[in-house]
């Protein structure tokens, strides 16, 4: 291969995780994006770049090194990630943690069958997250690891929320506990459930006439998503609402607190702060796309997660150049 | 190769990063430590571990998987690393910044010859620090990094303030300026020299009859290690001196401060706050070790860096739990 070839890119799906590739795309010259394939009609599409309707994708084959599936976990990425990965590498962002054993299986086996090589589950959490989680455990083999999550916009509880009765619009923001948090800093290694380490804080658009007390306790009671947290909701008009609660932020922290051989405490943090969740994530698949063209090219096949990734592999970067400038 | 068989370790040097080593090893049941090797007769260490002579060190030839070198990169490693490889896989701290490429290269060239695996440069910077500087450019390549060293006690400065005359007993913490570090977190994204990131504060205990303005005017006026830097002195009592200052704490701090495709602002923030710094670096060359160990067992020989080494591999779980546990 010639050392100027740019990594050819291909998006599946075209939602804002898909968008976020896009824009991506244009930070990192390396790379060049071939075409955004869609289920919907291409014509539909309003982009710059090359829309093509995912019907056509295997005519793709030899244009396209690595495919981006920017799909749902849920619906999407299941069915998707099996039959690209019959015919391209791919990288995904799959997130339904107690499936991903069995997704991964799936995968590796249609990936390896047919030569390509498939990253599953990165982005920030899974991804990021999880990369820190086991750094702190194999570092620290005596310690506790808790994440806090926020202070961020959750879709799944915003969905929730929408669904009450008067509710018009609604977001619900995931707040870390500070003062968990500093517990943690402090190195007291508390016992902090997830509903210790969060609050969960609503901003809400009711309907017109609608009963806005109805509407607090629904959200408060609701089991699992609302019950076991402290949770504030907040009525505003929707004005407001567009002006104030239509972004995406995120982040949250990773602690691991544990001791060393001899008692000493060591603490490793590792926190993003995000002003946008879907670009970020973006651009987690985007430097992950790098390193699956690249392991590909040295052989490697079937399925793998972020730690089966030398983290050299995510840089433009000669390896000389990294131990030179970064070390 | 049974899976129950423990990973043979031997530890070059037995100063505050090979103890550390020694007592990490305990925490880590898939490992075991197999000799001290030591330029001192052997006789003269108090441990109560296998302490043998550096002159026996190649009798050891097949009793030992991976040897982690706690020499000083000044004097020891470079001469010590040569010799270890070629009969070993090793891990080092090597932590002269500018000689780095240099290092690389001799020590590739001799654990390759020998068919042997060398990682260079391991422990909190160079070593995690580097790993998070490379994540952050690397997902986010339009942004500014940023790193702040302490609270923590710096070594070659503290060896500095000693040379002053009239000071009997000294040390210097390095504090990073938290003002500097909430402008970063405000993502202002500043210019920020390393003076302006970090202050220098001392605590002396004087020569009896020593003249304390002389010797604070001596350090503060010091060039390049002090000159630069908000430095504050302090006088202290002998008594107090090895009540409060006679631990190594360290630590610091890395921020990848930047925009994703559409400007929106993007913060990854890495910490460590170590109450032990050598226990904390001796922890990392352990986690490293296991990783070296399980590379060269798949032929991989020469010399390596944190770049390169997939971060599964420095747990002891199996791939599988970790995607179930971790992901």
């Amino acid at each position: 291969m010639e050392r100027s070839k740019l990594i050819r890119i291909g998006i599946v799906g075209y939602g804002n995780l898909g968008k976020g590739v896009e824009t991506a795309l244009s930070q990192n010259p390396d790379m060049e994006l071939k075409a955004i394939f869609t289920r919907r009609a291409p014509e539909t599409i309003s982009s710059s770049s090359k829309v093509v309707s995912l019907d056509d994708i295997q005519k793709f084959k030899d244009q396209i090194d690595v495919m981006i599936l920017c799909g749902g976990s849920a619906k999407d990425l299941p069915e998707q990630s099996l039959m690209v990965s019959t015919h391209f590498n791919t990288v995904d962002s799959f997130d339904t943690h107690a499936e991903i054993p069995k997704y991964f299986e799936a995968v590796d086996k249609q990936a390896t069958k047919h030569g390509n090589l498939s990253l599953i589950s990165t982005g920030w959490d899974p991804g990021l997250f999880s990369m820190a989680r086991l750094l702190g455990m194999s570092i620290l083999p005596e310690g506790k690891e808790y994440t806090f999550w926020g202070k961020g916009l959750s879709q799944g509880h915003s969905d929730a929320v929408r669904k009450v009765k008067g509710v018009k619009h609604g977001v619900q923001y995931t707040v870390p506990n500070e003062e968990a948090m500093q517990l943690v800093r402090d190195g007291k290694n508390p016992e902090l459930s997830v509903a210790d380490r969060h609050q969960r804080v609503c901003y809400i658009v009711p309907e017109e006439g609608a009963d806005t007390d109805k509407i607090e306790t629904a959200i408060k009671e609701m089991p699992h998503y609302f019950k076991p947290y402290p949770t504030e909701v907040h009525f505003i008009t929707e004005e407001d609402f567009y002006a104030n609660h239509s972004d995406m932020p995120h982040g949250g922290t990773v602690f691991r607190s544990g001791i060393s051989g001899n008692g000493a405490k060591q603490r490793i943090e590792f926190a993003l702060d995000l002003e946008s969740n879907p670009e970020f994530t973006s651009s987690v698949l985007v430097a992950f796309s790098r390193a699956v063209f690249r392991m590909h090219q040295k052989g490697k096949t079937g399925a793998i997660s972020v730690f089966d990734v030398p983290l050299g592999l995510l840089s433009p970067k000669s390896s000389y150049d990294l131990r030179k400038e970064l070390l």
